[in-house]
């Protein structure tokens, strides 16, 4: 099978996008994202909804930061957390590739349901 | 912190998520889908310009499978293997909700090399 474009999508950026996707595999991490996107908070604050013991919560964070999609400055004896959405643009841009292809499915279902429709249209006309 | 759209995130299609994210969190599968996007392929003929075991690469696409990316057909003896868009598209949609955000991120920095341009300008033509 011709594999031109094999090494260069393997190639761009692996890691950071091995990071960024594996961050936001988790649903609680999504719902830090969703929080933060909203505004920067403390640990303590992102914590707070949460069914989860705050160390479990920091881990979620460290995992972010290491994806590059969290800041944290301190600011005297806090730690603030804000979203970073660059990294989040680089995993955007590597599905963008795969658009044509869902484009595409959508594109033949449309045709496949307007066929369909002509068949009947057809068919009430007719009486084959 | 309010979080309005917390839980309509969290809940969002949660699990497929997961494992589209999971799924694409690695170079190797990534590579699969690449492959897999040119055209249908057996798993044999997958794993052969990869420098791992077949055994290796029928876990990743076992992990693809199970994330709804690839389809597998059996033909006789043959399983040939399939793209499957769909589930990137439903990562996109997710992705989609952030795009306001390194948006304007962008448009911030256009903003200051506009005016750091503006201000060097000036700086030529006054003595201030």
């Amino acid at each position: 099978m011709p594999q031109p474009i094999f090494n260069q999508v393997v190639e761009y950026n692996t890691e950071g996008l091995d990071r960024v996707f594996a961050a936001v595999a988790d649903p609680t991490r999504r719902a830090i994202l969703a929080a933060l996107a909203q505004e920067p908070a403390t640990v303590t604050e992102i914590a707070r909804p949460f069914p989860v013991s705050l160390n479990a919560i920091s881990k979620h964070i460290l995992v972010l930061e290491r994806a590059g999609l969290v800041k944290r400055e301190v600011v005297g004896r806090e730690h603030r957390c804000r979203l970073d959405p660059a990294p989040l643009r680089k995993a955007s841009a590597w599905l963008e590739y795969y658009r044509k292809f869902w484009d595409l499915r959508l594109d033949a279902l449309e045709r496949h349901v307007i066929s369909r429709k002509k068949g009947k249209r057809g068919t009430h006309g007719r009486s084959d």
